[in-house]
């Protein structure tokens, strides 16, 4: 019985003909040698090699080690590739030359699949936004005046962006005894040093900016499908108690900065199309440069599923969020600030108005007050040896599924 | 009358030979081609070349374009480096090679000396954090309950760091009303959008680091002078009203990441070993990683002077930060982030006790309340043309100077 070829996929794959993310792998043949593959059902395309093998006139970003040059060429340059690697997957003309450079998904390791330039994080969630302001500032305002009026967001730390399998080893910081994590405004509170002993995960949405913009040119809400390339899956790892002492007045630092992971599988805007979805009424009149209630629908209906060691805890729905990420693109810039490639910017941790929703243990056990009752035992925090695992999918053309892959990371003990 | 050459210096020229800072310049003859050059009284010696001519087993990292392949190479590098060029400089031996390779610093463009990997802002002045904290707190405490236990800080822009003399485009954004400024957790405050109304600076000074370090490896004490490859004057520009409106609860984000200007000079630290002072009395012991009560002095005396239109306004004292770079940099490390070459950390803004040595207009003016007499007028916040230069010079051995060139800026109108 001939073996079924890697260009022939079930129906319904959500990794099919009208996906198509983007990665950096390397083969085990030759494991220094980083290339740029496209994820078609269980198999990697070699597009470097493909593009060389078709003499496509895009052989020279596809031959790269990272997405950064295919993702400065610009969005004219990504549809034409975008076609062409659809067409190679699909013509039955080019399979003799394909189907070799087609690697089984599990022999290949994946990597971080650009150089990440600078990285925000947004604050995007209603629902995350007032339960962390209610379980962090409780007799204060859960929402601050401003987040109706703007996206809230800072800058994160860059260089600890790691891809997804990463291990993630369990921070050392300043924090306040336990007993005292719920008054940091106690009159002279002495913090003590060691393991976070509130370890959480965020599963939230990244976008990654392809086309760079120039310095005083603030890019508009039209401009959206202009820069940003894709989109991944991203976990931005929290130490809850480095974060509630250090936090005030100059936002999170430490409580976030030693790891932040990263999804290895790029979707393209595109194949996104049929995902966008109008995002929540907003009570508060945005101002014009965040008006979008004249554009198309700018949110995107991604299904987020949270699994802490195989077991599903959470499913947040990204359409639920109430700053788009084309409204967090132009605040980002309204100031003049200009965009690199590889500039990357995150939702925020992806909260539905559900309790089954909440994309966070912070928010899923109020703080640690309602322990998680899991099959290996409740949960507060993350323990050492914990999995999380966040996958999400959409809904694509004509019923489709499209996959966005996942992000992984296992806990490991604090390094002694 | 023969001209007197570029390697001979008047006495007590504070660019002379324990000074010895670095560049990236461009000559008029070759405006694309960048070198690394190093400063010599008022003259650049293209190191490149020199290196090339002398057969310098460091020419692959001075014949570079910025300066980060010098600084990934470590401190026996730098150290041999520097005894080197002080070589070419002051051995007569090397006159008729050395000689034909300076440039007249009038002639050259400079600009950026190495790539920003990371750029965090510390908040390391005592003086500055209380009056910051009575301005924009009124009626809270001034220093937050962890101010004195860790160096607080945050991580800002490196995409829009700027050479100085890069002109400062006024920033737009969402802000209060002039008359809500003070105010901004009334019940249901509406922002206007416009340009910066409460535009500053901020006189900081920065470090940035060369030898790079490991995730989970975090960097003692102890390891600072082997990790960062020198210093740098920086203006952390800031529009005032922007950062008042947004930064709660996730500190400043718009309101900074604009602009920051960045000296187009890096003095190495071993050019600062005279100016190494103890930094003040700390009233609160610190946690044993940011113990320094055993190590040498790790403060620096570093003398800053503010002019705004060429009119001295401030002299704020380095030597009276609270926090020590060497603290910082344990800090930012100890929760297992690791540091890339290029990362960039800085000082917060530097103020002193008194009121001649405060470092930003917020606090000259104390939030605009009493504005500064100048010979061209009255100033609250800056106006459109006003020009920013921040000098430092700092002793240096036999009563010597080290200059620390400069970093300057004009405010341009906001784009329309």
């Amino acid at each position: 019985m001939p073996q079924r070829s890697p260009l022939d996929l079930p129906e319904g794959d959500p990794f099919g003909p009208h996906n198509l993310p983007y990665g950096v792998f390397t083969a085990p043949h030759a494991p220094h040698l980083r290339k740029i593959g496209v994820r078609y059902g269980n198999h990697v395309l070699d597009v470097g090699a493909a593009a060389a093998a078709t003499a496509s006139p895009h052989a020279e970003p596809l031959g790269a080690d990272t997405l950064n040059p295919l993702m400065a060429a610009g969005r004219p340059v990504w549809q034409a590739v975008r076609a062409e690697v659809l067409d190679w997957l699909t013509d039955p003309g080019h399979r003799s030359t394909i189907e070799p450079l087609m690697h089984p998904l599990p022999t290949v390791a994946l990597h971080l699949p650009f150089e990440v330039a600078d990285y925000a994080d947004f604050y995007a969630s209603e629902h995350h936004a007032t339960n962390t302001g209610r379980i962090f500032r409780p007799d204060g305002e859960a929402l601050t005046p401003n987040w109706k009026h703007m996206p809230i967001g800072y800058h994160g730390r860059a260089g600890t962006i790691l891809v997804s399998g990463t291990p993630i080893v369990r921070p050392q910081g300043q924090h306040l005894p336990p007993a005292d994590t719920s008054a940091p405004h106690a009159s002279s509170p002495t913090p003590v040093f060691g393991p976070s002993l509130r370890l959480d995960f965020e599963a939230e949405v990244a976008f990654v900016v392809g086309a760079p913009s120039t310095v005083n040119t603030p890019v508009p809400l039209s401009g959206f499908h202009d820069h940003v390339f894709g989109v991944c899956l991203l976990n931005d790892w929290s130490a809850r108690d480095i974060q509630a002492w250090e936090y005030r007045p100059l936002g999170p630092f430490l409580g976030k900065s030693f790891a932040t992971s990263l999804a290895a599988w790029v979707t393209p805007l595109d194949a996104l199309a049929a995902a966008r979805t109008g995002p929540p009424a907003r009570d508060v009149p945005p101002l014009p440069y965040l008006d979008d209630s004249a554009a198309g629908p700018g949110g995107l209906d991604l299904r987020l599923e949270v699994a802490l060691n195989g077991h599903t805890i959470s499913r947040p729905p990204f359409s639920a969020m109430y700053w788009t990420a084309a409204q967090q693109l132009a605040h980002l810039t309204v100031n003049g600030a200009s965009l690199r490639t590889g500039d990357l910017f995150a939702s925020g941790t992806v909260s539905g108005p559900r309790p089954d929703e909440l994309g966070c243990l912070l928010e899923l056990t109020w703080g640690g007050r309602d322990p998680l009752r899991l099959p290996d035992g409740a949960r507060t925090f993350l323990e050492d040896g914990d999995e999380v695992t966040v996958t999400a999918w959409a809904p694509g053309p004509q019923g489709t599924r499209i996959g966005l892959g996942e992000v992984t990371g296992q806990v490991v003990p604090a390094t002694p």
